[in-house]
C-alpha cells in the first residue's frame, strides 16, 4: 500500500536539472560555480563524505577544492585561511567538516566564515536568516527532507507534524520549515515521555534522532508520511531512525535508509552554493 | 485552588534587585548605564509604551533617552542616526519602536541596530545566536514569560508545553526557551485544526496570538499552568488569549491580563540592557 519515496531517483533528477543551472550560468554569465571544502584533522567519515562532495561536485561541473589541514593547526591558522576563502572570488560557498578536533574554537570558525557563502549554515548569522523568515542558506539535510515531503504534493496546511530531535542542524530548521508550511508542529526529543502517543497521532514524521530503529510499526498511524535523516549502524548495517521495513504496508509515503534523505544532502549544499553564487553576482537563476 | 502569578508583585521585586544592580555599577564601575530609545512616526500606542519604558528606566537609576522621528524621514537618515547611536558609548542598549511607517525599509532599519547593543532583539544577529544556544539578548515578552514559568519552581523536563503562535517575536522564541527545558513543545496557530485536542493534554501553555479569549476553561487539564502574554480588546476592556477567570479554579498557575506577564517586559528590556553593558565594559555582574 505505502509508497518507498525514492531519494536516490528523485536526486538523479534533480542533479539532471543543478547541472543545467551550472552549465547556463558558464555559458551565460561566464561564471564557475566554486566550492570550497575545508576538512581539518583525520576523522575518517569525515574524509569520506568529503570526498562524495568533490566527487559530485565535479560530476555536475562544479570547481570543488578540497583543502586539508592536520589536525594540529591553530584556531588563528584556520581563521586565516577562511578570510582568504571569504576574498576569493573563485569560491562562492564555503564548507568546513565539523566537529573539528578538540584543541580548536569551532564557534569561532563557524563565525568566520563570510555568510554570504555560508553554504552549510554553519554559523548564526545564517541561522538568524532563517528563523527571521529572511533569505537564507537552509541547512542542507532540513532542506532536503523538505524538498522531499513537498516533492510529494500532499496538503500540509493544518496537518500534524511529528519533528524528532531538538538539534540546531536537524531537528529545530526542520520545525521551522513545517511552520512556515502551516503545519502543526511537535518538537519531541531524548526527553520526551510517550514519544508514541505524538508519533501515533501524526500525519508527518520527521525523524533525526540518531537512534536506530527507534520508531516501529505501531508507532505510527495508518497512511502517514515519513522521512528519515537518520543514519545509524545496526547489526553491521546502515538503518534510519524509522523501521521503514515493518510499516511500508501502513504508511502512505515513507524514505528508506539508505537511498532517501541521504541522497539530497549534497545536492541541497550544490543548491545553496548556486543560490550564493546568484547573489554575489547578481543574477536570477 | 489554582493560583494567580502575581505579574505585578512579582515585578516590583525584580526591579528592586535590577536596581541594585545598576546602582552598584555606578558605585564600583563608575558606569551610568545607558538605554536609547527610538521612535519614528506617531502610533499612539507606541508613544506611550516608550513613555513608560522612560519612566521604568528613570525609576530604576537608568539613563534613558528617547529620540523622535517623524514618520516622513528617510530609511538612510534613520540608519544614520542608528549608527551614531551604535558608536555612542553612552548607550549600552538600543530599542526602536517597531512596526515603522511603511514608508521605511524597517529591515535594513532592525539590521542596523549594532548586535551588540540589540537588547530588544530586532535584528536576525541575535534570532541567530538564540537559536544556536550561544550568548544572546533573549526577546523582552518570551525572557518574561520564561523568567514566570520559572519562578513557579515546577519541574519541567518531559513536560508537555503548547505554546500558542509562531510568531518571531513570541512564538517561536518561547518555545526554543520550552526545548532547552528539555520539555515536548508543540507550535500551535491559526491554521491549527483541533486546538483543543493540544490545549486539553498540555502541562504548561504559553499563548501569544492575539485573539481575546481563545482559550476557554473546558479547554484546559485539570492542573496546568498557563502563561499568557495576549493583550486584547474586548468590550473596551484589556484581556488576554485566555479566559483566566474563568479557570482559576482548574489549573495550577496562570497569570491574569493584566497584571501577568506585562509588567515583566521592561524590565527585561532593562536587564539586557545590564547584560549588554557588562560585556561592552568587561564585567561580570
Amino acid at each position: 500500500m505505502g509508497q518507498l519515496i525514492d531519494g536516490k531517483n528523485f536526486g538523479k533528477v534533480y542533479a539532471e536539472s543543478l547541472k543545467e543551472k551550472i552549465q547556463w550560468i558558464k555559458d551565460n554569465r561566464n561564471v564557475n560555480l566554486g566550492l570550497a571544502v575545508v576538512y581539518i584533522g583525520d576523522d575518517k567519515a569525515s574524509s569520506v563524505y568529503v570526498n562524495s562532495i568533490i566527487k559530485k561536485c565535479t560530476s555536475l561541473g562544479v570547481h570543488a577544492e578540497r583543502f586539508d589541514f592536520s589536525g594540529d593547526i591553530t584556531t588563528q591558522e584556520a581563521i586565516d585561511f577562511i578570510e582568504k576563502l571569504n576574498a576569493d572570488d573563485k569560491f562562492h560557498g564555503i564548507i568546513c567538516q565539523f566537529p573539528l578536533p578538540k584543541n580548536l574554537d569551532e564557534l569561532a570558525v563557524r563565525q568566520t566564515i563570510a555568510p554570504q557563502k555560508d553554504v552549510d549554515s554553519a554559523g548564526s548569522a545564517n541561522i538568524g536568516r532563517l528563523y527571521s523568515n529572511l533569505d537564507c542558506f537552509i541547512p542542507c539535510t532540513p532542506k532536503g527532507m523538505h524538498l522531499l515531503l513537498k516533492s510529494l504534493g500532499e496538503e500540509l496546511t493544518g496537518k500534524k507534524a511529528v519533528v524528532l530531535g531538538r538539534s540546531n542542524v536537524v531537528g529545530k530548521p526542520v520545525a521551522q520549515l513545517l511552520l512556515n508550511e502551516n503545519m502543526t508542529v511537535s518538537i519531541c526529543h531524548s526527553r520526551t515521555k510517550n514519544l508514541k502517543e505524538y508519533t501515533l497521532d501524526a500525519d508527518v514524521i520527521m525523524a533525526g534522532v540518531g537512534v536506530p530503529h527507534l520508531i516501529k510499526e505501531d508507532m505510527v498511524k495508518e497512511g502517514a508520511i515519513i522521512i528519515d535523516a537518520g543514519i545509524n549502524v545496526l547489526e553491521d548495517k546502515l538503518v534510519g531512525d524509522v523501521d521503514y521495513k515493518s510499516m511500508i504496508d501502513k504508511v502512505k509515503h515513507i524514505t528508506p535508509v539508505p537511498g532517501g534523505v541521504g541522497p539530497t544532502t549534497i545536492l541541497m549544499l550544490i543548491e545553496n552554493t548556486l543560490e550564493a553564487c546568484s547573489r554575489q553576482c547578481g543574477f536570477e537563476l
